[in-house]
């Protein structure tokens, strides 16, 4: 490149992700130079546990006082991956109208607050990236923002969070049951000492929400997708989905619905060959479904520090060169959709019950399910006499329907516990 | 957006992808305006053929002279899909040197001619957009151009013809031989008439070339390409890689060694569990290995119109909002790297010999392949007396040593005839 542009970046936190984005920055400056024309310099980094100050970089680096980043003039660009909602809310509103431009790897952040800062961001006519949000490594944002233009997306299935995708692939593999497989995670690292975010579907749900919202140009809050985590899957569960072909995933499904739109998180059975069927260990993957280009996969690391920081680097590299650029200045929601009805939503199930073994029990179900338009496309029976266990899959059918065939069935005298269910895909 | 900029494109070339072009522009050109201010409009399509000309587009809209776009100075961007090298290069000469930005599908043009259209585009300052080259609708180039900034890629692996990747998956299925398939895949249209640049490995060697050129930042031209194709690959290939574990693809691997760049495609054999293992049919994949990524893979259609044409339009709107781009301006070619020793390559191989079996057969061949440091990972021996068969499985080694160790074997008595050769990934 003839021209080199010196870009100075504040770094907001020196945890795994600001740690490796600091030592990517320092590794690939001379790629990144040749390469772009950016020579790109970390000139701060915003970090209050001493612990976290490495020995071998310059300790002038380092400051706890956010005014060093903020007031100096000299920062280009802010990044922040400090996490949480609070302090990076007002750090980045600090900077977006200190005249910075900002990178957030904050899907919490964006799911919950984003609106204010993409308007404040438009309105200070400066950049607000977050590939880094969802998915690591994988670089969903850009693709669906500038090379999905006109896609005219429909639906995005989503394996997003890790930690869960871990636990229930080793599951399949028979290696142990959920709470045997998290303790092991959570030796290994790869699952947090309190891992409810993760196992209950909540970080899945944020990321869903951004996915969701830059697939369809429409807010999508957090408050706005239902989730549900794999908290309740058993090892029997996985087993008698694989005997039927089938996979258990936590998916994250975004879909437009009559101009409408619908987010949420679930545990589903896959089909064996679905190309998400096949996202195995802490891998992270993105289903792209389209009216012209039909499907699309991208997988890869969902997490860790120097994949999220590529995330990072790209950013930052991205606005530098940027210096006018239109729509992706903005935020991509340039309408506002109304939600889909849950109870609209139509989805097939599998149903696992306890049931008395008795003659005509099969049919005094199906007779129920029949009554409410339910139909059954497949089933076995495990056990005999008093510990018969009957496993169903339906086709697909109104979510009400069939939750209230559910409930009827449940009521009847040879269903001896609670029904089972989880969404196919 | 507040503000709307007109774009006038000149479209050369109105087949499959040039009319899909269009007709994706007129579906989506109220999207598109919205989402990012770009007022999109098809100005002139230039094509000589007026059995292509539809009846229901205006007729003012074609013209068979290429000046008529060329010296429109209201038009900004031309677009070329006509294919072929002489003609396609001599438009795209001619639009940038008259001022316009010029976006292209042609993997031949790019792969044989590149650098001209890449310096010139430099020099005057524009645009040279390339997305729908390679691999449909995946966003490849974007991706590693920009995405993949801080990665450190050092291996790139395609499967980027649909045609032999139909081919090989009914193959592996079962549903026929070679020559049985690709005669349906001609009947239903999935093959040429003439399917020697598909089925001979030239059209991936042309998009290896180019992803190999963006992923190593270095010039490789078709001529780099070392290349085979598949029509040698027979059903019992394919059976004998299934019963070991494997399934046969035609990848193409870009590979960075010892700041030497290999770029080379070939028949080989994948384990099933990895991950290009899985994708069928005429899909395309590219799987990413980097320094700080890991393991990154996009898949989705390879052709076609509507898909080839989203990545062409996203390209266009990409232009159209990026005033000044910085690095996405230039080719990424800012180095120039050796090419990598083929002899010195390292692989695994897969071998298939008719021999003789009598007793000590195999502590023979073993013992020529020990000779020149060849080692073996698995064997199966089928059939009996005159008529047996041997498949070896080898570990990686040196290309040089294994080529040398199957001349001598092929010399020995007890092997009847010329050994099968297949590289294992």
């Amino acid at each position: 490149m003839s021209r080199e542009t010196v870009v100075r970046v504040g770094l907001l936190g020196f945890g795994t992700i600001g740690s490796s984005v600091y030592r990517l920055i320092q590794k690939e400056h001379g790629q990144i130079l040749e390469g772009t024309g950016v020579d790109l310099q970390v000139a701060k980094v915003l970090e209050i546990d001493p612990a976290k100050i490495p020995t071998d970089a310059p300790s002038s680096l380092f400051t706890n006082d956010f005014a060093d980043i903020v007031d100096d003039p000299s920062i280009d660009i802010v990044v922040e991956v400090i996490g949480g909602t609070d302090a990076a809310f007002t750090f980045l509103d600090a900077a977006l109208r200190n005249g910075k431009n900002v990178v957030t790897a904050n899907k919490q952040l964006l799911a919950a607050r984003g609106e204010a800062l993409f308007n404040l961001a438009r309105d200070e006519r400066r950049h607000l990236r977050f590939e880094a949000s969802v998915a690591g490594a994988i670089p969903i944002i850009r693709v669906m923002r500038e090379s999905m233009i006109a896609a005219g997306l429909q639906t995005v299935y989503g394996i997003v969070n890790g930690t869960t995708n871990y636990i229930l692939t080793r599951m399949y593999n028979g290696e142990g049951d959920y709470a045997e497989i998290l303790a092991k995670a959570q030796e290994l690292g790869y699952a947090e000492a309190d891992p409810t975010a993760d196992v209950g579907g909540a970080d899945a749900a944020a990321k869903m929400a951004i996915l969701g919202s830059i697939a369809f140009h429409s807010r999508v809050t957090l408050a706005d997708v239902a989730f549900e985590g794999i908290q309740s899957i058993t090892l029997d569960d996985v087993r008698y989905a694989r005997d039927l072909g089938f996979v258990v995933k936590l998916i994250g499904a975004a879909r437009l619905i009559d101009d409408q739109v619908s987010v949420r998180v679930f545990p589903a059975l896959l089909p064996a060959g679905h190309p998400l069927a096949s996202i195995s260990g802490s891998h992270n993957a993105v289903f792209l479904q389209g009216n012209a280009i039909g499907e699309i996969m991208l997988m890869g690391p969902g997490a860790g520090g120097m994949p999220t920081a590529t995330a990072v680097v790209s950013d930052i590299v991205s606005i530098a060169n940027t210096k006018d650029v239109g729509f992706l200045q903005s935020c991509s929601c340039y309408r506002r959709l109304a939600l889909y009805p849950a109870e609209e939503m139509e989805s097939a199930f599998f149903i696992k019950m306890n049931v008395e073994d008795v003659s005509g029990v099969l049919a005094q179900i199906a007779s129920v399910f029949g009554e409410h338009g339910v139909s059954i496309a497949s089933m076995i029976q495990k056990g005999r006499g008093a510990e018969a266990e009957l496993v169903l899959i339906t086709h697909p059918t109104k979510e009400r329907d069939f939750f209230a065939a559910i409930e009827q069935a449940s009521g009847l005298k040879c269903c001896k516990s609670e029904p089972k269910t989880l969404r196919v895909l």
